[in-house]
């Protein structure tokens, strides 16, 4: 669980932007707040198996997304990626622009 | 019109995958092969106008992807910082891991 937790964390993160509002929000309230269903029920003022479906289908879109663009996928490429080259001896020039081509490949929208 | 026709291709080389199979074939047809309205009418057996109309709706969508992740732009970013830093010296080592570092962040799915 606490696994899931996590990836579905990272998945929001990536992909957040692109849900709707509300599912948006129920998502931040489950993994990011870890707020139970029960209470954010009463957050929201809907029953607690609607919050339980609606919290099921946003799921279902973060993981289609994932599944059709995998930018999860390559952030942790590009993690271990950026990891190894920067362990390597550098010219000062050249460990700036890896620095700008980290940047520009950080894939979670700002 | 070519620049919004070469802006489209790339847009929809980025989130093509998410687009529904249809409005994917659509696009691809108007922007990739050339096809007129009148052809992809002709193709699929609608009307021009229901042509015309799903395109715009699956414009829509890529734009929306585009506003919402920005792929497009950190891809241009990505191919720019990658040219800057190939450019440089580089040990052979490094430049492998670069490579794999620029393989990591390339942003169409594949």
């Amino acid at each position: 669980m606490f696994e899931k937790n996590l990836l579905l964390s990272y998945l929001l993160d990536q992909y957040g932007a692109v849900l709707g509002e509300r599912h948006r929000t129920l998502l931040d309230y489950y993994y990011n707040q870890d707020l139970s269903l029960a209470e954010i029920a009463a957050e929201i003022g809907i029953s607690r198996q609607g919050v339980r479906d609606s919290i099921k289908k946003a799921e279902e879109e973060l993981f289609f997304l994932e599944e059709k663009l995998h930018l999860h996928e390559r952030t942790l490429k590009i993690a271990k990626a950026s990891e190894r080259l920067l362990a390597l001896p550098l010219s000062n020039e050249a460990r700036e622009a890896v620095q700008t081509l980290i940047e520009a490949a950080e894939l979670t929208p700002h």
